[in-house]
């Protein structure tokens, strides 16, 4: 069996990082790579700061788009490409499609635009399944406000109105991939959301 | 007049950076911004610092081409366009074209996929005129090798072949765009290149 390479997509708040916490444990005997941007590379991390930095009001919405690929190109070509050549599959917390929603729709740059600049980071690899954790802003938000330990950044600090851009922006990405992406209610119990994404996975992969 | 926007673009060792402060001294009465990538822009030198530093051994070469792409819009949007707008020429060292030399041509990247992400870094705002200071990659690596005082970076320990690699880049770039760039022979003395640099600026700006 091919290796395959898995991302998992959704705004602010949507569960993600939890629901993948849960899937690694069931699946710990498995050949798979969690991992997730910029994933402990150290070059990608130090882009990650100079997006995330709040200091950086200044940044011009097309810098972070261009930093936004530069980081994902380093972590893939040095952490994911290895790990599918070596047979593993890889499950990726948030990849090309936030670029497209955050950057490309919410931002207003374009999404064609940004896919242009994406496809020059990563070439033909292309996630063959991408899940998305679908949840209205509003949800998302408040669960994040709910968890006081997560510590916020120049992103979170968005008003709105720009959280919804992001959800209508992921809503485009869905319409147009409909053979890729596979979409979650990701407004259910933890449990719930964690049996859905299960399902999708067992159907993909050769988990049990 | 429309403020103009003119590169200056070369190998390593050419002596943009020298030449450029003689002709600054010689314009400190007209209103024209000099300026360099990264330009003092706070944004634009953090990244600089990524690309730079020799710990990033392990720097993919289209994350290279992104920061490099990233770095210059941040540049181009905080410094160069309002100067331009404010009605200011702006005389910059280095810019898409390096790029295209360095990263698409020398690095084998491929210089339209270069130009493809600088286009979405700064969009149609080209420069209106570039002067290329042509020099053999021998010849301008010797004058670095004589110049004790300048640090090296990650790019300075490239080979040979390398900075032959980015001389026929330029070649490329200057044979494709006969309309924008001029052409100096840098390997003169300094006076002369001085002199021909005034010349073609004489010609397409308003000072005397």
């Amino acid at each position: 069996m091919t290796a395959l390479f898995i991302t998992f997509e959704g705004p602010e708040g949507a569960g993600k990082t939890t629901v993948l916490q849960h899937i690694a444990q069931r699946m710990q005997h498995d050949d798979v790579l969690f991992t997730r941007e910029p994933g402990g590379i150290d070059i990608a991390e130090k882009i990650r700061e100079v997006i995330l930095n709040k200091e950086h009001t200044a940044m011009h919405e097309r810098t972070e788009a261009l930093l936004y690929a530069a980081a994902r190109a380093q972590h893939f070509f040095e952490k994911v490409k290895p790990a599918l050549e070596r047979g593993q599959h890889v499950l990726c917390d948030r990849f090309i499609d936030s670029s497209l929603a955050y950057q490309g729709y919410a931002r207003g740059i374009g999404m064609d635009a940004v896919k242009g600049i994406n496809e020059f980071a990563i070439g033909e690899y292309m996630p063959d399944v991408t899940i998305f954790f679908d949840i209205q802003p509003e949800d998302g938000l408040a669960r994040i406000a709910a968890a006081a330990e997560r510590e916020t950044n120049r992103l979170d600090v968005e008003g709105l109105a720009f959280h919804h851009k992001v959800y209508e922006g992921y809503e485009r990405v869905v319409k147009e991939n409909p053979q890729r992406v596979r979409v979650v209610n990701a407004n259910q119990p933890l449990e719930q959301v964690v049996a859905d994404v299960w399902d999708i996975l067992s159907e993909v992969l050769d988990v049990k």
